[in-house]
């Protein structure tokens, strides 16, 4: 499923712009929301990127739709694929339906109802394998060959990489004058995504990843210089397991961008503070972002900073209404 | 603490004017949300206008801002004073804030701690009594005559209601053609501003009023034509318990605004909705709105509605994060 880096793949600014022009007709155009008691905790001026409200619940739907939306007539006749059983499964068959094409997401047993229903309501079609890589890939594999179906990897793919770009080009437009950009990473998408409209448009803007300390292979990446491949996650964050990809690391690596890893107590409590005074409903890797801004005041006090709050798809069973005990 | 109906305290449509005007450096303008599931539920194209986003976390501090520098300096140097110990406390410190000059808040012992900690961090004078109606206006009565500060009522002051008239002002301007407008009420604050700007704007759009089952005097005085004053309200609705005002009675009659009653039941399914789907975290009070919609599915079908998510104050403690068994 995956592809070693190459120079040719890895897409450039201009691929941005020409995904924002894209997604422009079918993508929602995020609001940026603003808390004075957040600002007075962090010691900074807090501009929060909504991308919780982007359609499908995630920042995801910006990257399926421009991969979905790229593709030639002939190829999107054929309809497209993924693996993914979370946000990305959710984003590329509401991409495929905006487009009138059909979507093959292929589900191992045992995966989230809740982002399977999103899966579900959005028209696409589900293959259920087994719980294991292999299982997957086959599947996929069949698929291809049988249907002749595209496969759009939910980050290695640059139309998947520009198409996220474009949410820091919205943020950057309204605020160009921003001291830093904190991004969740995860697999990267969004990271690279972000280096590319920050480097072309704020090159004095700082890029900071955060990432979960029960997932820090980006972190031990970025440092060490080479891709971290290797690792069992470990985190609440269920939209941050994904291992670095190899087009993500080489951005990331040429961009300069630092990590702040979270540890899951510091993302429960950004959560709520989230809930509490954004009055947002975000999932974990969305509080990823503030725990890290909270975690490293004396660095960010004073600043301008941007936080993209990534997706809100969150079980309400297991965390809002207390499916426990009843209360609720 | 109330004043009996007179057509000279009756605000008009230019107030509001003036209101929008006086509060745009100080007031936020909110956000309007869209969500296709919350469409698909009620067979209505729904906008969210999002209040619980405002300052403060409730629509209340635009009616606060407006009374507050509607003051002449003189009065306005002697502070201003009430004795609500909900939104309206918290909106008013913060208003006064933004003037610099004082607010005085009487707080009755037994006061939700979230809502007194507003009270106190926006800098207010908190002057606590006993949990009577008579030591509340004991206590208001005194502090006006010692220091000259002013009363500014939660909803029957007309400059509240002007300014409060803001938010369905700024919804029209970006929607002028929506079919229907549904408003939590309680006093009636809201609600008789919501019915200025539309009789103003767009005479044609249906103002529906979300009232809880618990707290009908609003359903029960329209229909009767008599302001209902006498009964105790039992809902978990905690900001509309109050009964509808003098002014904001004779407001809404002059509208022709119905009222839909809603129960507890029907609200908490639409809190739990609006987390979901729409993404923020809403006090029950907001969620009647939502509740009433989808009560009456034939009545707004095909319908272009706005909603006015009114505040989003809810304790944390009790609902998104079980106290009572742990979990979260």
């Amino acid at each position: 499923m995956s592809h070693p880096p190459s120079a040719a793949a890895l897409p450039e600014f201009a691929a941005v712009l020409d995904a924002a022009a894209r997604i422009a007709p079918h993508a929602r155009l995020t609001p940026i929301l603003r808390d004075e008691a957040l600002d007075a905790l962090s010691g900074a001026t807090l501009y929060f990127k909504a991308e919780h409200l982007q359609r499908g619940g995630a920042f995801k739907f910006r990257g399926a739709c421009n991969a979905a939306w790229a593709l030639p007539d002939e190829l999107a006749a054929r309809g497209v694929l993924t693996h993914s059983s979370g946000n990305h499964g959710a984003a590329l068959a509401l991409a495929a339906a905006s487009r009138g094409i059909a979507a093959h997401v292929v589900v191992p047993d045992g995966a989230v109802r809740t982002k399977l229903a999103l899966i579900e309501a959005a028209g696409a079609h589900v293959h259920r394998c087994a719980p294991t890589l292999a299982a997957r890939e086959t599947a996929c594999v069949e698929l291809m060959q049988t249907l002749g179906t595209t496969l759009i990897h939910p980050y290695e793919n640059p139309q998947v990489i520009a198409g996220q770009g474009t949410v820091a080009l919205e943020l950057l437009h309204a605020l160009p004058d921003l001291d830093a950009l904190v991004v969740p990473i995860g697999g990267g998408g969004l990271a690279a995504g972000s280096a590319l409209s920050l480097q072309a448009l704020a090159p004095r803007c700082e890029l900071v990843l955060a990432e979960p300390a029960g997932a820090s292979d980006a972190a031990q990446s970025l440092r060490s210089g080479a891709r971290v491949t290797a690792f069992t996650p470990h985190t609440i964050c269920d939209g941050l397991r994904a291992g670095i990809g190899a087009p993500n690391f080489a951005l990331l690596r040429a961009a300069g961008a630092g990590v702040i890893t979270v540890d899951d107590a510091e993302t429960r409590a950004a959560m709520r503070l989230l809930w509490q005074h954004l009055k947002q409903t975000v999932e974990p890797s969305s509080a990823t972002v503030l725990a890290a801004v909270l975690q490293q005041r004396a660095r960010f006090a004073g600043h301008r900073v941007g936080l993209i709050l990534s997706g809100g798809n969150v079980d309400l069973d297991a965390i809002a209404f207390c499916a426990r005990c009843g209360a609720g």
